[in-house]
């Protein structure tokens, strides 16, 4: 233990200090309850999943992005990739659970890519997910729910773009596009929000497609992508494309299912104008078998900040039997990366816990200092106590520079007087308060309910415990 | 994706379903507000870290159960092991931090032990910790802050056992063993409350001590090893270890830190009869330097579920220059144990996340359940609606089965009329209420406050945003 190690984080890997590690802990707790407010139950499992677990389910360049490794017992394993793959494991491992099963699971997950600006190799997921029911009733409230965590989260502008895999394997059929040429035709018209018509039509040519498809492609879209400022434009769409596929009966299957979605969205909330059915959406992932999402943002330009959607074939992996399934999961970086561009952050994010510092003046005087710390706990006032020994005016300027908002002063004149001098940090002004009242008095001034008042919070199921320090 | 993949989880992980992942998310909340509620600010750090990082703070033995692997570029990496290591490169890393630098960390850690009762590969740590500060208060504040944990969790019974790294090496050196028997000669005296006397000396034994040694120890226990109900007996324990120790400045240096600390801690809320001096506990950990404490239960007999102490060397070999620090780790799988087995989880926890479930009629109600279930949630009201299509009688049956407090039945009579039925799933009572205030009444019968009265709850250091669903 005597050479010196460099103290570095792994390079797609970070440390959460001071105020992110707060907005993170914010943007979760308000995910969380979003979540159980739709009746969304709480799952947790391991980081480490058998490598069999987790390969296959992603497609061939995600499964070479998976941690892998063996463990002690020589047992090929590996980081979770997503928190879906494990979701559908454990659907299958407990039979007893409820169906439909509603969860969500915030958590981190690995990918060994290469790092790059908001691009993460390990990185938090915020998922929510319903097994065992095949209705659109479930995508419906999966977009719902989502789009009440943005809310929740106070962004003021946001787009779910909506897509079907069904009705993509159907337009591929349309353009007698089969087998890997569909990847390769879907990886290029994902881009057109980026690269444009020009672009994708010049990739489609890279790529080795024909330029007949790629007009017919363009000329299809033009047909069909009219404005959608309102749900009935956005069902005009539909209408339009039913028309473009009425020989194609699996496009028309995804069709009719994007129409049960619209009809179910409305009610639940989800407000007009903040979606689009967009057939240029395609989303990576392998295992989607129905209607797809994906929830973009203008400002800052960061892409999808969540997505998800149906995938009724990937429990059946692991059960041997098909279990339909439906999901979103959130893009916690670029959320966090989203709130603080456009200054979204609560009030009170950007100072420190503390809410009052205890002066220590010395160490005759120091066990009057400790009580006192002991009582603000005690009456639910988040407080520090000087460790350091430093001289007064250095523990004041301590707690300025960390904006702690009030600096309690007990020194040995005031404990004669049963007294506490309380310096309000961003006035300058100090108050004297009778020790005994001064910890109620300034949990008040903070606006902390006293113990006996506080209500059972909107959101906390549990009866509040208010023990306290002491 | 078409052969059956076998669901399982690796031996010695665990999934959290249910009733358990709701109570580790009350354990992690209760513990995160009293860790704030002491000033300690939160920090999250990567689970994978250099394998250089991770190795040789814990001991040899603790370094073969590290989880190591090759990242895809070719670097030693690791699973980190504690929070500890990851909290000294922090400090380290980060030279802007303040100090003392209070911070806790509640995340999982992974060791490849052999999985047995209550020991897990893959398991949860609770730290608080300050760096920067060699005051004794730092260290109260540590056992503080774990005793306030425990008070909130409602444990009825614990004890808090305190010795000294600096107080044991004084120890060693009086009984004349030095190099590797000391840590042979500990390991043993560890065991005491485990094996007693006639086994601490027949191990001895076996160790090769001479039996001349194990008396010495044994006597001295006798002499000083006195009753301590209150904290005037702990401190008549020290005084009695300081004549035995007169001539060994180390061991006085460490019967010093514990006399401050003993007086610090009673100012600080600790509970008399909660502590005592304890020369046998010794805790494995190589990196500690001053005061450690383990936190005990007796009853269920589950030995230690908190520990920590001094580490004044361990940033330094990050940093090349040394800081002080102190800290405590909570043992969070055996405090859910204890939580389950003496039934001190909190009300409510049993049943499920969801208040309320929306029944849903048939295609024609469904907009008219769903826009309920939107002005349920928006109302506060965990709400679930039905998702399966199943006959009104089995969605009931569903809803009862899983604890749900309320259920509301919305039919085309109900709608026709403008109103709601809702079942009182536990009294069977039904009520028929107008639709539109159904919401804010049931949010009433449920105890939670009406969006506009909510006050900031205690704790919460942010405004509370009330936006809700749609």
């Amino acid at each position: 233990m005597s050479t010196t190690v460099q103290a570095r984080t792994l390079q797609g890997m970070r440390d959460w200090l001071g105020q992110r590690a707060r907005l993170k802990q914010w943007v979760i707790g308000e995910l969380r309850e979003t979540f159980e407010l739709f009746g969304f139950e709480p799952l947790d499992t391991p980081a480490v999943e058998y490598a069999e677990t987790l390969k296959g389910k992603y497609g061939e360049e995600a499964d070479k992005l998976i941690y892998g490794f063996e463990d002690r017992g020589g047992r090929a394993v590996g980081l979770r990739y997503d928190l879906t793959v494990p979701l559908a494991r454990v659907v299958a491992q407990y039979p007893e659970l409820p169906r439909p099963f509603k969860r969500y699971h915030i958590a981190p997950v690995w990918r060994a890519e290469r790092p790059q600006r908001g691009r993460y190799r390990e990185f938090t997921q915020c998922d929510v997910d319903i097994a065992g029911s095949d209705s659109s009733l479930a995508d419906a409230e999966i977009i719902a729910v989502v789009g009440a965590g943005f809310d929740r989260l106070g962004f003021p502008d946001y787009t779910v773009r909506l897509n079907s895999r069904k009705l993509l394997a159907g337009l591929a059929g349309w353009l007698d596009v089969s087998g890997e040429r569909t990847l390769s035709l879907f990886r290029t018209l994902d881009k057109l929000d980026k690269i444009g018509w020009e672009g994708v039509l010049a990739e489609l040519g890279e790529r080795g497609f024909e330029a007949r498809l790629g007009d017919e492609l363009r000329a299809l879209f033009e047909r069909t992508d009219l404005p959608q400022s309102s749900p009935d434009e956005s069902r005009r769409v539909l209408r339009s494309l039913e028309e473009q596929f009425a020989d194609r009966p699996l496009a028309l299957e995804g069709i009719a299912e994007l129409g049960q979605l619209l009809d179910a969205i409305g009610p639940l909330g989800v407000r007009a104008g903040t979606y689009r059915i967009d057939l240029s959406m395609i989303r990576g992932l392998d295992y989607y078998t129905g209607p797809i999402f994906e929830v973009a943002v203008e400002k800052p330009k960061i892409g999808s900040v969540a997505s998800g959607g149906r995938y009724d074939n990937l429990i059946g992996i692991f059960s041997g039997r098909a279990v339909p399934a439906t999901g979103g999961s959130f893009g916690f970086d670029r959320i966090i990366d989203v709130i603080e561009e456009l200054g979204l952050e609560p009030r009170g994010l950007g100072g420190t816990v503390t809410q009052v510092f205890v002066t220590v003046f010395g160490p005759e005087t120091t066990g009057a200092s400790l009580a006192l710390a002991r009582d603000l706990r005690a009456a639910g006032v988040r407080t520090e106590v000087a460790l350091t020994g430093d001289r007064l005016p250095n523990q004041l300027r301590s707690a300025g520079r960390r904006n702690v908002p009030f600096v309690a002063i007990l020194g040995p004149d005031e404990i004669a007087a049963n007294e506490v001098v309380v310096r309000d940090m961003a006035s300058g002004e100090q108050t004297r308060l009778p020790r005994a009242t001064a910890p109620a008095t300034l949990a008040t001034r903070l606006g902390i309910p006293s113990p006996s008042a506080v209500p059972s919070p909107a959101g906390s199921r549990f009866e509040a415990r208010r023990a306290g320090p002491g």
